[in-house]
């Protein structure tokens, strides 16, 4: 099947709709781009007011442009775009690039301009990229459709971005450097075709072997996540999340919200689909250079082969903190390495040839480190200096990447004098950094991309029948609450088997005698209120009520406290619940994002959950591993196994739960929050119980 | 009064000892150094074996020097050392820089060497730098003993580097940038003068505006701390650690060690010192480049002025994520920007003036945000694009740093097309970054420049005269044994007044119901056995024993249990203690770090100790502030305030423990580690009481 995207990077003939004569517009630019980088398909401006532009026929109008011509980039403003999709379509232009701004990004009006385009995409079955975006590049076809002066290299890194301009700023910064890409994708307003539609092309362009994405916000976080899941099994996706705060400081309406922002949720389902997520454009591209050109290690010890101590010391410090190691060098290799070199070197690891290295020390040291099994990356480093022949040095390394299968990471500390050497590693594969610093993230990558192609497929969670039409039968939804407190959400959480301490609520000290003989004592009883949230900073709970006169006070002295201190207030009645045994507090829940839709949120519960900021958080839908790495990554998760010579948990039980809730959240999509804190969790077998829980619907 | 360090960058005559006249011999690079930089000092090259060099004279010998010679630069074989200090020495020459290696770096041998070495410099009053470094540059008065290829243009930042090479590649990567330096000192061996000593040189030398250092290993940290923390207030420090992993393995004997590894040490304590650490070696440069050209922002209300929104948005993540947050503009602001900019510009923050900006524009809109009073910091930001006029730009942003006293950070988010204008902006004193994400880092850096300047002046906790001879009484140190429990450290708590549970130890069944009834029911009882560290996990401790009875039995099932599961156990006895009420659990204690002496450690106790690593650490001597730190950094200091509801606990009791462990650190040397957890703390007035505690001595 051939992809609807394959004609932004493998059209036969692109018209430009609005090519200017004029060299300082936009559309120059863009005839310019496709003349000069091998493009070797037909190239048609189209401007009913010019005849010639760089000794290309201009046509009047794209009707009468010649075959083949199946990509169209339109460069006109926002006001003739309908009728000039309307041209497309019926040229039978399937594919459309709309470089102009004023749509979306500046109103109303804009957005409305967008619907209207896509009906018309739609009636012709046309695929648009854009509007506001800077086009697309191909380096392979030499389809360029942006202004951006200078195009990268021919490589391995497909590049999507939601900003035109880092793609300007991206070219100039790699383009001296011959990093090289196999596409550039500038999606603009993503109007039709959004990042994941590109992923997916870039999954089957076998040109492609890393996909690096600049993005600010995923269109459709569900499907994102399913297509990411199966893809970064095969090529690494490197990740970088632009506009945290903003999305961060989006208000949130509970105590779980505060907890689990939507950054957060981001970096949650990233993981979990295995993305790799960066934090800087340097980093982005420093991890998909080397993720394109090298392979993947086969463990984590690494070998430095350096002409400065400090430079490796640097080096190993970024090594250790991403979970990489020093290697061991046998006595023999050392021994061998001996032989050649200086006879002030270092010979372990690093192996330090002192500052007026040779290529040839380079050669002879790294040839031994390649051969050694105890060795599975090597990174050679040079600080380059007045006596040493830097591009000599480069020739060496570019040697040894020949022949050896071990991955190779290198570092040139310098810039004034080290850039013919960086561009000769490069061409040829071998990723160079200015800082020891920049190859422990890289590692850490790889062995992410490792972690991710052993993991056992994707298998959701399956769940049983939808229980009951559980919010109909509540009749919760119909009122203008939305927020409900533990009586309410008892009895979703019994719909699902989700087990409740014991308990009732009761309207007089009558019903709560007859609730706490039912349960048997010590009770505990709790203020239901819908004013009153916080129930213990309120002094609304009474705990550890050991029989029927001590209830019979408590009641009326809670309800008179209540009373006083909250005037005014409408009580709903009291909770009367089984004092529960000790065991382990942990907080399960499951909030909507905005973006991924329901994710599950698990960590240490009761009052610490706000100190220690244990949460961790998954979308649905989970596998089981899903859910082991939801527990196992918390604290929470530790203790629950077992800490310190304590008795392990009842995981499963808690397994149980959390699989509930994620099948609760898929059936039940008015429930926007749910929340159980604490869930008591009790030794293995012997189950889990709700002390307390809360939930919020949507409208 | 003049420093003995002056001569190393002031001299007024340098002679080159061993100036070979092969250009690719290092002291050939030295000579010509000297020549080409602008020193207008005497340069005496020193060879027997040749008459001129680079068209100066050559000495045969160093007595035949002529005045003014005040520095000697040494590029000889070690083996020479000794007769060349002594000829120096004899010449009247103070300051020496050993650039030749084979030293102490290579073995036991080298090191004697130094060792003769300072001896002839103590003779005769003489300071040395090195041996195995790469020497010296004062840009300003262009004394330059290094062979480094290139100097760096005159500037704010003074650099102190234990790494020769660091300073080679650090020079390769700013040379073209136009970064000034006041000074390089690379300090080698540092067999005399060491990092603190320069440190004080350039805290007096008006040319340097922030000292940044690359360091492997602090020689005294007590000194260095003591100097930092009053230069730090003046002068900011920049601070790159190397080589945290090696010192961070570094075994350590006990559970309190492994929580506060010797890289934890150098955090706290830098942090204590006002010392800005970074996390690499382009973060020491882009921040110390700020930090020395551009004044601190009065608040924390950044501007945003940008040709990308996507290069905006990383900037406003970094911003963010550093503690300070995009100003609000007012709305007169807003509606002048509108009057020049592009209708489709965006004037609230970030001010998106689209991709083909014009100089003009940024003129235009800096300048208003500049005299805007929620304004602070401006941080204009362009990604070169075709049609834009880059050195233009970079104009406009130098023309409004003259105009306004606002902190000005720029960022040109390219490589192939900005150098000019790097070169032009850093020429005039404005920091400019690749990278819009550099931005945070350096804003935090600022601001903890200007919380240093703030903080009250250091006053040290004044200790009471030592209680007694501690240790002698004890009779502890004599034996073999180094580790101690809880019964042996009673003592050493007891002696400075610090609250231990009441009880004692018990030798037999009738000793422990003797002591039971001193204390009072219920009591605890735990095995003391040197051969069992981890009591609870040995089951050698039984919790809440009601009576006499209960205790009879619980005591004999204790030693028999013990003795089951330990065969040749040599139980010392059992302690008896009082079973103390509940209060919140905390760790504290005192281990000396191989750099900075003794530390004092505080954080959550009991059990989640290691879990939750809540461990915060801080140098001795202390000042109350210092101590406030201590306990508010940490989560255990929240609960304490009286977290959630929960009442105050007794602060003012911990705080007192802590001042009494910072003077028993000063006062019994050979104590090297103390450590109590738990410490119960009760409520606000009700005091502490330690449960627990365990030593370590040295030999």
């Amino acid at each position: 099947m051939t992809s609807s995207i394959e004609p932004f990077f493998k059209a036969k003939g692109v018209a430009i709709l609005g090519a200017s004569t004029n060299p300082k517009k936009l559309s120059y630019g863009v005839v310019e781009n496709l003349i000069t980088y091998g493009f070797t398909g037909g190239i048609y401006p189209v401007n009913p007011n010019a005849n010639e532009l760089l000794g290309l026929k201009v046509y009047p109008q794209l009707a009468e442009v010649p075959d083949p011509v199946d990509l169209a980039v339109v460069v006109l403003p926002s006001n003739l775009i309908l009728d000039m999709l309307e041209a497309c379509g019926q040229r039978g232009i399937k594919a459309v690039v709309i470089i102009t701004g004023g749509f979306k990004e500046v109103g109303e009006s804009g957005a409305r301009l967008e619907e209207e385009a896509m009906k018309i995409a739609r009636h012709y079955g046309m695929r648009i990229i854009g509007p506001n975006c800077v086009g697309t590049m191909d380096m392979n076809t030499g389809v360029n459709t942006t202004f951006i002066k200078g195009m990268p290299v021919p490589g391995p890194i497909g590049f999507i971005s939601q900003s035109g301009a880092i793609c300007g700023g991206v070219v100039d910064l790699i383009i001296d450097t011959h990093i090289g890409f196999s596409h550039f994708a500038s999606l603009g307003n993503e109007m039709d075709v959004n990042e994941t539609d590109v992923m997916e092309y870039m999954e089957h362009d076998p040109n492609v072997k890393v996909i690096a994405m600049y993005i600010e916000g995923i269109t459709n976080g569900p499907r994102f996540l399913e297509a990411a899941r199966r893809i970064s099994r095969k090529k690494p996706i490197v990740f970088l999340k632009a506009g945290r705060n903003d999305a961060g400081a989006k208000a949130v309406s509970s105590h779980t919200g505060s907890l689990a922002g939507s950054y957060a949720a981001y970096q949650a389902a990233l993981a979990q689909a295995g993305v790799i997520e960066v934090d800087t454009i340097a980093e982005l591209f420093a991890i998909a250079w080397a993720l394109g050109t090298q392979q993947s290690p086969a463990r984590r010890n690494v070998a430095l082969a350096t002409n400065a101590g400090g430079a490796a010391a640097l080096a190993a410090d970024s090594i250790d903190k991403n979970g990489f190691k020093l290697a061991s060098i046998p006595v023999e290799v050392q021994k061998n390495l001996r032989t050649k070199l200086n006879p002030a070197a270092q010979v372990s690891n690093p192996v330090d040839m002192l500052g007026s290295v040779s290529p040839d020390d380079y050669r002879w040291s790294l040839s031994n480190l390649a051969e050694a099994e105890t060795v599975d990356v090597l990174v050679p480093i040079l600080v380059p200096q007045a006596l040493v022949d830097t591009k000599g040095v480069a020739q060496a390394w570019i040697d040894i990447s020949k022949s050896t299968n071990k991955t190779l990471l290198t570092c040139l500390m310098g810039q004034h004098s080290t850039s013919e050497a960086v561009r000769m590693l490069n061409e040829n594969g071998v990723p160079v950094y200015v800082y020891p610093d920049q190859v422990g993230p890289v590692l850490k990558a790889f062995q992410v991309f490792k972690d991710v192609q052993e993991r056992d497929e994707f298998r959701e969670v399956t769940c049983p029948v939808k229980p009951r039409t559980l919010l109909d039968d509540l009749q919760l939804s119909k009122g203008q609450r939305l927020a409900f407190g533990e009586f309410e959400t008892r009895e979703v959480l019994e719909a699902y088997a989700i087990a409740n301490v014991p308990g009732g609520m009761a309207k007089s000290n009558g019903e709560a005698l007859k609730i706490a003989d039912e349960v048997g004592y010590p009770v505990v009883i709790k203020i239901v209120a819908e004013s009153i949230l916080h129930k213990s900073d309120a002094g609304g709970i009474r705990l550890n009520i050991q029989n029927a006169e001590k209830l019979r006070i408590d009641y009326d002295e809670l309800i008179s406290h209540i009373e006083m201190n909250n005037p005014g207030v409408k009580i709903n009645g009291v909770m009367v619940e089984k004092m529960a045994e000790k065991g382990q507090e942990v907080i399960v829940g499951m909030r909507r994002d905005a973006t991924f839709g329901p994710m599950i949120l698990f960590g240490m519960g009761g009052t610490l959950v706000e100190l220690v900021k244990d949460v961790n958080l998954k979308a649905v839908p989970l596998s089981e591993a899903d859910i082991d790495d939801l527990i196992n990554q918390t604290m929470a998760g530790k203790l629950l196994k077992g800490f310190r010579g304590s008795l392990p948990a009842d995981i499963e039980a808690v397994k149980d739960v959390i699989r509930k809730l994620s099948c609760l959240s898929l059936q039940n999509p008015s429930i926007q929050e749910i929340e159980i804190n604490p869930l008591i969790v009790y030794q293995a077998g012997k189950g889990v119980v709700s002390l307390d829980s809360r939930m919020i619907l949507s409208l």
